[in-house]
């Protein structure tokens, strides 16, 4: 009997849909639903396939656990050593946040580069301000450094704005479609002072912490745009805030921090050139991603329960999708 | 002797351009080049061709008057009786606004939709806070209101992002590229309701004043967003203050305002759902705007001058270019 605990919010029809799975699978199953708010140690020390972020210290590196299928992009907490047996499969849901996340980071990109950022500071101050000259993306160069499936979707909708598009990757490859140029991550430092807008959308990883340096923000254009929907700690927020104040960059977007939430007493808060979202690209906020986690887990329970190989697992060396 | 006068700010490149274009002429002429803040009555009077935005009270129906070349879209405040002398030609510079204008309506869209402004107003408190669903332009149906140039580039933008389109239009035609449905004005009441954003750019026309009625607001989607870069006359303040109160639609973003500048006591400013810009879509802000009314001033120029057609005429009786 495979015990199957499902800790996401589920309605009737997912939870008919897991079922579903298992018995096209012949395989006896016992699923408990609940929620990663609601998840008690006990049921996750029992379980053998876990769909949800379950706090990782109620693991404890159990020996039952053969596979858990995360809802997020990032698997870094479940990477800490102790958290997972050696034989437990780490599956995160890299491909669900696509459309949302590039969306929201495209929608960040557009605000800064049309000043809206000072425009809705502006209004908050009853303010008919004009705030001067703005660009294009006509006439942009952007960079994407992190070119996973986030990265990629975005590429698509700058280019299909007229964008010139650079990716920053690890590794080389083919140039893929929505990529005028490929760079590897290692010559980053070449191509930063070109780009009129870079977007970061980097995991957590070893190499990615405090990747943007004062001396990076230094080397990139005045006038350029700095959006980060990766992760908070590629970026100290000391940094970013001296980068802006000194005129090093024109504006950034973060939908991360290194201390999320951000404390009210930040003085990040205070900063006219920087819009904060709390958070939010990669939240359940679009259907989209609630429909690609499900497809995964399902995907991936059927898989389990027959044995064939599981998708999405995460390269514990990197924190990519392998 | 023709008397060009050129109420525009200019740099030597320019100045140069318009005497290279009456040199190709062959048609002696004086030029005067002076700014629309700067003009003097005198200069008006005696000038038989005008470039830019000169006060409409100097004009005075004066009859050494050919051809005024506005450097703005709308015409209106020229198209009041006792302006302009019966045989004077009034151009605007529909065409030189496309790209500016629809970026801007376009990033207003994109960051209504991803709730932006809401998390705008959450950082002007900073406030760490969920503003829950988002939706995309993939699953929306955008209704543009008023097809002409500006309008057309947004409909590409929008249909790029995999937006259904609609456009609204006076007299019927074939459906445009970047449009997936024309509906004639007089039927814009049928077609509300299925909008999940709504974009204005309306001139304001004798037919567009108060377009938008309560009524109308009332026939929209509660979810709907609503845009408005055409002329703030086309909405009564208090009409939108009310819908957005009532929960009529979820939000709005206006470039234009019934009264310019806003007042700072506007009860506009205090609503959190609507977003303001201070009439900046079609600013000078983006080099295209200034190239593409130096182009057409040229053209105008040399077709005054050697007896061509005049392009870019205002129909007096709509107030669009014929």
């Amino acid at each position: 009997m495979k015990k199957i605990l499902i800790a996401l919010e589920t309605g009737e029809a997912e939870k008919r849909r897991f079922l579903q799975t298992a018995e096209a699978a012949e395989v006896p199953c016992e699923f408990v639903f609940t929620t990663p708010g609601e998840v008690t140690p006990g049921q996750v020390a029992e379980a053998s396939f876990i769909v949800g972020n379950v706090p990782p210290r109620m693991i404890a590196a159990s020996e039952n656990l053969d596979v858990i299928q995360l809802f997020s992009a990032g698997a870094d907490p479940y990477m800490v050593p102790g958290v997972l047996a050696e034989k437990t499969l780490l599956c995160n849901a890299t491909g669900a946040y696509g459309l949302a996340v590039s969306e929201h980071a495209f929608a960040l990109t557009m605000m800064l580069i049309k000043k809206l950022h000072l425009y809705a500071s502006s209004r908050a101050h009853a303010c008919w301000q004009d705030r001067g000259p703005v660009t294009s993306l006509t006439e942009s160069t952007v960079l994407i450094v992190g070119l996973g499936d986030i990265g990629l979707c975005y590429a698509r909708l700058v280019k299909a704005m007229g964008a010139r598009v650079i990716g920053v990757k690890r590794r080389g490859g083919p140039c893929p479609e929505g990529v005028d140029e490929l760079v590897l991550t290692a010559e980053i430092d070449r191509i930063l002072p070109e780009a009129d807008v870079i977007l970061s959308v980097l995991p957590s990883t070893k190499d990615t912490v405090h990747f943007y340096t004062a001396e990076r923000f230094a080397a990139m254009k005045n006038t350029a745009v700095f959006v980060n929907c990766g992760r908070g700690d590629a970026v100290e927020s000391e940094v970013l805030l001296a980068a802006l104040r000194d005129g090093e960059i024109a504006a950034a977007a973060i939908d991360v921090c290194e201390t999320e939430p951000l404390p009210a007493d930040s003085p990040l808060w205070q900063e006219e050139k920087l819009m904060i979202t709390p958070h939010v690209a990669g939240s359940f906020h679009h259907a989209s991603i609630y429909k690609g986690v499900m497809d995964l887990a399902c995907e991936n329970l059927a898989n389990y329960l027959t044995g064939r190989p599981i998708v999405n697992l995460v390269d514990f060396s990197t924190g990519y999708r392998k």
